[in-house]
């Protein structure tokens, strides 16, 4: 029986937005996480959309700026939206840099040391946290899909793309698309599992890698990015790799561009409520 | 000619979050302010609302929780954000409390020391700021209105009430109603104007009191409160005070109590859509 203490609840467009803190067995330390539970729950179990943050992240930057929830009210669904690595792991400089360690566990399943023992987010985004959340809260379970910003939009990919039928739908914004080509993901990549011959274990991490060999259900991707985004013109994102990829796999993906927007929330509040409707066509 | 220096520009539901800094001359310090342009502004010139923040508060709150630039966008309205203080004055503990000295500046003018010769809100955001604002932007001067949460809830109400006809409609969330009754206002009052034979210059600065002594064209004024607001249940907004001198005053108030709200941010984003919709049917 997963134990559950609550860190805040607060009313929000007729429902509640809730944070709470668990003891994670996969990670090895205490996580918080948030649920928006739409006035419906109140009758009736809900469908669930899964926000994965970005570097730097935790769980309060989604709930505090994305003003998510009056959609996820109006359309009924649960938001349930976790931080984004462990914390409290005691690694040496675990939390010396932005874009490794604390605020940066890039939803994989590390297996190098000193990071293989916690740095297991992928294993908590998609196996323990959903089963506590389906434990505790009106969900339909069956009726799950995923989404992301930046290093969170490669997480909700590659979550999506490596378990075909699990999320009935992903969305993106802002998405770290090709990891293994990018500085970001070659740094984290090269911690987290070391450098081998070829890199071939990357690959199982990289949604443009993984959309070429994806062999499941239909998948619609919808991923929205911003034109005047720096991480992009940086060359930190690279979604076109990811959207010819998909071209070449048959795998409808819908990539919008959009001109003057950056890589802020801003960005992420314009655009949350068509990623919300895109999410319940399909659960 | 006033200079303004940019801090951020960020593209938000096809209009523009700006913050800038400034130099003012009446509170002797720089501040930020932030101004939301919807996308009409590039067109014609706007409405323009101020949202007055409460304790502890910048600029920064408003515009990253409020979700407010949807509707501003919808309806074809500038939003202008001040910050709730001078900063940098040097004066001894000004950073002491929450509710006193730097984000606590109750939108008065001081007249006490140490307080009367940086301490001038109301001067600011009622004459420095919308020249400024006027000046830079294309801004429908005779178009604008003002809101506020908590202690700008009461910094709204008294820059309206003091104003007739500057101000086309007065809003207010969970506002500080009576500051001279209650514990905030009476050791913010206190200490900006000093303690006199029966406080009469307090109520010069106090809504409830400004109300039975308003004189001017009709002002609708609506108010939210969260039932579930703590400092509601502490005696620190006193909003039946004010509902009741508008009733003896004539004038028209509506106070919703909102069922199972808070003081929080939260509560803001659920309701701003109401409120800039009352601004818009007035301005």
């Amino acid at each position: 029986m997963t134990e559950l203490t609550k860190v805040s609840n607060n009313k929000i467009f007729g429902g509640w937005q809730k944070v709470y803190s668990h003891k994670s067995s996969v990670l090895g330390c205490k996580m918080n996480f948030g649920i928006f539970l739409p006035p419906q729950a109140e009758e009736v179990s809900v469908p669930v959309i899964y926000f994965l943050s970005g570097l730097t992240c935790t769980e309060a930057n989604f709930i505090q700026k994305a003003g998510a929830q009056k959609y996820a009210s109006e359309n009924g669904v649960a938001l349930v939206v976790p931080d984004t690595s462990p914390r409290g792991s005691n690694i040496p400089d675990e939390s010396d840099s932005s874009d490794l360690g604390i605020g940066a566990g890039f939803y994989v399943d590390a297996t190098k040391e000193p990071w293989k023992k916690n740095y297991k987010m992928y294993s908590y985004i998609t196996k323990e946290l959903p089963s506590v959340v389906n434990e505790k809260f009106p969900i339909l379970s069956d009726k799950q899909s995923i989404m992301g910003h930046s290093m969170g939009g490669h997480g909700a990919l590659i979550c999506a793309l490596k378990n075909p039928g699990m999320y009935k739908s992903v969305s993106a914004f802002a998405p770290i698309s090709n990891p293994i080509q990018c500085p970001w993901g070659k740094k984290a990549f090269s911690n987290y599992f070391g450098e081998t011959e070829n890199n071939v274990l990357w690959n199982d991490w990289d949604a443009t890698e993984l959309t070429k060999t994806y062999n499941g259900p239909p998948l619609d991707i919808l991923i929205d990015q911003g034109k005047e985004d720096n991480f992009l013109k940086q060359g930190q994102l690279l979604p076109e790799n990811l959207l010819n990829a998909a071209k070449d796999a048959g795998l409808p993906l819908v990539l919008r561009f959009q001109e003057a927007y950056d890589h802020s929330y801003y960005f992420i509040a314009t655009f949350i409520e068509d990623h919300i409707k895109h999410h319940m066509k399909l659960v």
